[in-house]
């Protein structure tokens, strides 16, 4: 085949799959989006019967405080994933049935996540829940790493991204030591349930809003677009 | 680096971050999508047992009058920050880890708006009802204000817009008068709840509504692009 | 100003612009997915108690048939609004403010689709509900007319669109003869609710069906494009 | 009509064209999206009362079992017919209004597909019950054998595309093998359902998994566009 009817048809293909990779983002968009709101469902105004005062308001308001924090954890957990998905899905051009499976086989981790939180929320002193709330954050990282794993492996990220070596271990090196973390913040379990569940958190709020720090984040290229300049 | 190397460089970028802050949008739009039609859920077809006559019926139909009303308000105040997210984000073209998390930030206060809206609705003489409702209001106020804050400080503007810097402006503005009359309507209710109430829906129907006026309006440039022709 | 930088920034103006009308566009069809598969919740699987046979079951499952029709008949009216919606954006391609704020109202009403449509279903022989039915399918109309109404005042339309006033002309000729038949349709609830109900539907029926006939059908340009060639 | 007009006006079409199917793409993934989720709703958290033992928790987390099979069930179901509707999408380029309605009346049954499958896994030994599940496959088939048939009677494939008779092909076969297994899976219930339902799960699987192989799988176009280099 000539080269310039092989380049054409390149384009053109580029141009079709990138389509496609925009229908899984889509999809993913769309599941996350849901996920994101669905304990939001769990959150019921208080019933009107005793609440005479302001005062027996703010009391009934308090007793939501679970359900509250509940809702920000599970937001908070999909809200990092959701980053890491779409950091990495930024740099993928490319698809096929395989790849299309690993991202369905994440957003099934994704969709469960409200009710895991919720659930280790209801049994916050019990090492059974730790366990299960572990296991879909677990779950999440080993899906996530199949994603960057399986694009790497059949070159389906886009070319001409400088430095796209060093990102993509900066990726691989971020999830191993979210998962590293994760994992020791549930073995505390076995000294204090409560104990475990803080750790586990402060880890997330740390990934959540450690980010603001003036550190470099590969993703989304804020700073090396500035420093290309 | 030669320039030509680097331009070419930095428009790949722009494109790629252009898709991006798509997905970011896509999100938003689908959390968005999720809030408006959640109090829905709550508006339920009455139970038929004392229903004999066309009149029993109309009577049942008034009774949802108070949920149709606080479906009304929820709606309005999501379209009022949606039109307000999607003004800014015309605007941007780029962003990073910390900008995402702002708008996830912001996206938290959307799916609570039908929660404090329904809260609101059901404890309507309650000052401190009138207060959680007022806190949801400010916090996503203060969310929109620092989106566009970061982006205007980490030039993730679009280059090439005519009058960016009185629109910037003019949003700024816009905020800011509106969380002033929303904090004066919240005060209100030392007075009375029910005028706190009747000062906050007012207000907001003057956005919503008030914008059919013949003033300018930046956002969408509906006037600058024909008076450009 | 120079014709050229006219040009330039017209062309950067109407890609901006371009990508806000499908914002909206995707706050839309987020909204129409959610209100499309909301009474699809109402469909509750049959509680085993009573169920010893085969027959049991079936009978059962024949007890959902209200349902499951008025699923099909909220599903359908969707349908054919968000069909008009979308061959109607399909040759908008600007937007500002106020033109957003009636696409608001209109998915208001898409949102309050299934619960006019389960309101009915219950209520099958009290004119009041066929009443409340109608005047849901009323104020789509009346919204749907207000955005083509709006967008041709205002020059939204895509430019360039080969028979874009037939086109028009043919939407809102579609858009009168659906309301006056909806009105028809409703009307007969004077005499009789199902005769109603029956008619409304075979009305819906006929713009979801018909469409399969050989007539001309302007939106999508499907026999159009063919001709063209 | 001159030729270059002509060509000017069909190249303009179809990138209007192009939009008008990503809007119908956009419904078609926020509808699978809400469907993907729908049952997670009806996995809640197991009520606290019995619960005093670590081990009273597995127990009562055990009992979820069933409800979480039936989700994972569903959500491979929708998988499976997802990946499906975006492999045929991908190829097509144009639509006009009773594609669009083709389209929906395969997203009717996506949206009924958590309520078969909640209903197949409350009545397992119930032979009406894999008849409905069943018909509800069948249903799914038929409709995506219709778009893919309408696609190609109108020539609304994507012209350029290497190959495109043996995808289609390819599609249509791989239609009916999936299709006459569902069959004669369904048809095992005369036998013992346990065994029918098996069988089911096993084919769905097969076709969720063994996409893993090394097997060609045009879809996507993962290993064309490989070898293509």
């Amino acid at each position: 085949m000539r080269d310039h009817i092989k380049a054409a048809r390149m384009k053109q293909y580029n141009q079709v799959s990138g389509q496609n990779i925009q229908r899984i983002e889509a999809l993913s968009d769309g599941v996350f989006a849901i996920a994101l709101t669905l304990l939001v469902l769990d959150i019921r105004v208080p019933i009107r019967e005793n609440v005479v005062y302001e005062k027996d308001l703010a009391i009934a308001f308090g007793k939501l405080t679970p359900k509250l924090l509940t809702y920000f954890l599970s937001f908070m957990t999909l809200g990092i994933f959701w980053t890491a998905h779409s950091s990495q899905f930024y740099f993928i051009e490319k698809s096929d049935r395989n790849f299309n499976w690993i991202n369905l086989s994440f957003l099934l981790f994704v969709t469960l996540t409200p009710f895991t939180t919720a659930f280790l929320s209801e049994y916050i002193n019990f090492r059974f829940a730790v366990g299960v709330y572990w296991l879909n954050l677990f779950l999440l990282g080993i899906m996530l790493g199949r994603i960057l794993n399986y694009a790497d492996k059949h070159n389906y990220f886009k070319s001409n991204i400088p430095g796209k070596n060093e990102i993509k271990k900066a990726m691989i090196r971020r999830g191993i030591v979210a998962q590293s973390l994760y994992a020791l913040g549930a073995l505390l379990c076995f000294i204090n349930t409560y104990l475990s569940i803080a750790a586990l958190t402060i880890i997330q709020l740390f990934f959540a809003l450690a980010l603001f720090s003036k550190s470099q984040s590969p993703a989304f290229f804020g700073r090396q677009s500035k420093s290309a300049k």
